[in-house]
């Protein structure tokens, strides 16, 4: 086969896209895949991938398994090489020393594999050896017009059809995680920021789409990614973590048309956190000055803890946008009015002014300590009283969103606050909701109740502020783009 | 009894402090107990700390129940009156409606009783009528010679002899929190803040010894607290939270001579905060900016998330002293090294330079994939490799401290983690020790092996700095005291 009709056997499957290139989409969609490096050897990370598709999930594809004694793994049937598999092989995936890769990817040119995934580290972050050999897949892949992800990288997730090729999966719980898809998709350039953010979605009420962990970049970058998953109906929110952008303007083009919310924490803020990533995925040195220049052009929420990866997406994808700065506390637990005003002030937002004509009807539902913002529920129990008080602050137009500080200390509340998120859609305000609990409660209320329950005051905040930026952001975007109104970026 | 006798009668006992006056330490210790307010009647708040007292701790005095029928509660005998009691009675409790509170006061100074905790709420937080019972409670106290702490307060917690009068306590794993005394006190103007301080250290490895919910303090404030706990051996950090601070001199003054280190989270940070703070436990108006002020000259360490309350002193009691700003990095999840690298700098403290010598000797384990800070161990899974590379660190005058990020994919890490606590004391360098999970594991984790792990990378930096801070402010104190060297001021 020649390198022509190699490229139009590409163009005849899915992995085309729109533009006539090859696209994204057999990453994440593949109908066969290979594992080469796959072995019943001791401590082997191909095997676990294979374990992975034919035991933890309900990926539905062969698999095969290439090996130097061609043996089954996992059930995978096994061959010596990927041209001896006698069906059309549509992803492969590499996870074998670093030395041998270049000769499988030219073994996958042979075979027609239009998509790789290579996992296996020693390329680029490692010295002018990994260089070269980087540089030789990358012409391999040019010849043959095979798209590359990594090296130095887990590869992809996808939730949708249970795919996943990342060696070493958590056991516990994974499967329970693959079989529930949500609508957050995250472009990681780490294996160990993935291991987090996996562990923790597992006990969220956002759950993941797809993940992928790009590693070296040596072709599909974010921000391909980022237009990918812009396209992908199935994705809501994007989240990032970046050691390196290499090309700016690339990244502020995907993202400034994205039309989703998009989160990015990058390393590299400081001199020193530059220099400790050089040496993880091989990244150029960036000017971070300028990286935050190009997010606030593109609307890209910049976060700065790893956890916001996994909290922020619950404002965005289970309330309503924020609209306004006007923010109205209410809680049972008086230290938190405090608390929370000096957080939303500093973060930008406002403690609402309610009008004498909304604080007399608070007043009137007979069971409130405090009737002016904060405001201070103090014990009252009943039903009645917390669906008025949602009414009257959710109606006003002295209130945009909602940070209510409830004391789970009855087990009425939980059900109040099930109640709340439904009245927020209904007036399409947001409430970021705080119960007062250690952390490890929170957690477990917000599994076993399925509630957006954030798990500080300072997340709670955070989520507002994000929200209503992304708010201000599209709607610029929008009014700049066709003229309309404002309001035309809102999302409800 | 007249108040002269009452006053000597209060001098003989252990509420005498040296200076002369009537002390404190029977809110802490006392011999016996009256609840006031205390009955069988339905959502009874006295009933719960009788039944605390009797059932959930082991406190040894007695405790005596006072209603309007005279009824025993949970088996603490009941009286209708103070005065009826026929043993001496060293604390008295008062939680009753706020309207009879002066008169209680006064049974309890024709009683003897010197020390009273009010925990009633309707003082000076809720208007004219309030401030003036509150006033008249006072000129009753001043008349008998009688110390007060509240009203609006839970009152006081002693781990060390079980006592706990602080109502509705949270059930699920109460008494094993009371049976573990540490080494942390806490002086707390909100009894929400206290409930969430609670559960967050009945799951850590550091645990409280005294905790102090102060209210309205009407006569026992923040400065005489702080001044009781540094003359209590047993506690070797001061945790504070406050909505106000009415006598900054005097809180300086108590703070700057009381030795240990003192975190407090003071809420009034901007307008809205000071605001909302006024109607909750009717503080005054403060100037922020003087506040900071006041901390800084005092060496007290101002925290900015009530998280902080209990994540900080896991670094001030579990470590040495950091001494200097040199963070030395070392992880088995390269991405790590970038993300801590950015907030150690962006925290004043530094990345350690390691000279070619200490290099040479990491390298020489022949384990690590990177010798250089961040250093990467790869894989490495020899606990022989792990105390190699601890003691080479430890021992190296190129690093004041360790910032290690072990992700725990096998279980001999943990065990590793265990000995790296013991080599922290034996060279006299800090670690701050955080495993990149999902937050509900971590915490799992250090309960289950007792090490003292930080919940985010954000959380093991702030600790550093909080740690550096310390040591520097004690270091001058010291030198400043009584012209020693600045190395004094360090607790090893």
């Amino acid at each position: 086969m020649d390198t022509l009709s190699l490229v139009s056997h590409n163009m005849e499957n899915k992995g085309m896209d729109e533009g006539g290139g090859i696209g994204l989409g057999t990453f994440f969609d593949p109908e066969s895949v290979a594992v080469i490096g796959a072995s019943n050897g001791p401590f082997n990370l191909g095997a676990t991938i294979c374990r992975t598709l034919r035991e933890y999930s309900s990926f539905a594809g062969p698999v095969y398994a290439v090996n130097r004694k061609g043996e089954s793994v996992h059930g995978c049937a096994g061959f010596v090489s990927v041209t001896d598999i006698p069906e059309d092989v549509d992803l492969a995936v590499i996870i074998t020393p670093a030395v041998v890769v270049p000769s499988f990817v030219k073994q996958c040119g042979e075979k027609g594999v239009g998509h790789i995934i290579i996992e296996s580290a020693g390329f680029d972050e490692e010295g002018e050896r990994g260089r070269a050999m980087q540089r030789e897949i990358s012409e391999t892949a040019r010849e043959y017009g095979i798209r590359i992800m990594g090296p130095n990288c887990l590869g992809v997730l996808n939730t949708r059809n249970q795919f996943c090729c990342f060696y070493g999966v958590p056991e516990d719980g994974f499967e329970a995680f693959m079989s529930e898809p949500g609508t957050v998709s995250y472009i990681i350039q780490s294996g160990g920021v993935v291991a987090v953010v996996l562990e923790s979605l597992m006990k969220d009420v956002v759950k993941a789409n797809k993940v992928i962990s790009i590693g070296n970049k040596s072709d599909v970058d974010e921000s391909d990614l980022i237009e990918y998953l812009a396209g992908d109906d199935t994705t809501e929110v994007i989240g990032l973590y970046l050691e390196n952008v290499q090309q700016g303007r690339k990244f502020l083009n995907a993202a400034r048309s994205a039309g989703k919310p998009i989160l990015v924490y990058k390393v590299g803020r400081t001199e020193e956190g530059t220099r400790a990533a050089l040496s993880h995925t091989a990244g150029m040195a960036n000017n971070d000055v300028l990286f935050e220049g190009v997010c606030r052009q593109a609307g890209v929420l910049r976060i700065n803890a790893i956890s916001e990866l996994h909290s922020i997406p619950k404002m965005l994808t289970r309330m309503p946008l924020l609209r306004g700065r006007k923010i109205a506390v209410f809680t049972n637990s008086g230290a938190f009015g405090g608390i929370t005003a000096d957080l939303l002030v500093e973060a930008g937002l406002e403690m609402a002014r309610l009008s004498p004509e909304t604080r007399e009807r608070l007043s009137a539902t007979g069971q409130i300590f405090n009737a002016s913002n904060p405001i201070d529920l103090g014990p009252a129990l009943s039903m009645q009283t917390f669906l008025e008080i949602f009414d009257i602050l959710l109606s006003s137009e002295d209130v945009d969103g909602l940070l209510p500080v409830p004391s789970l200390w009855h087990p009425m509340i939980i059900d109040a606050i099930a109640k709340l998120v439904k009245k927020c859609h209904q007036y399409r305000k947001p409430a970021a909701i705080y119960t007062p609990n250690a952390v490890y409660k929170t957690v477990s209320y917000r599994e076993k109740y399925g509630v957006p329950l954030f798990e500080s005051p300072e997340e709670a905040v955070r989520a507002l502020q994000c929200s209503y930026r992304h708010y201000r952001s599209s709607s610029r975007k929008n009014s700049a783009g066709n003229g309309n109104s404002r309001y035309r970026g809102e999302k409800a």
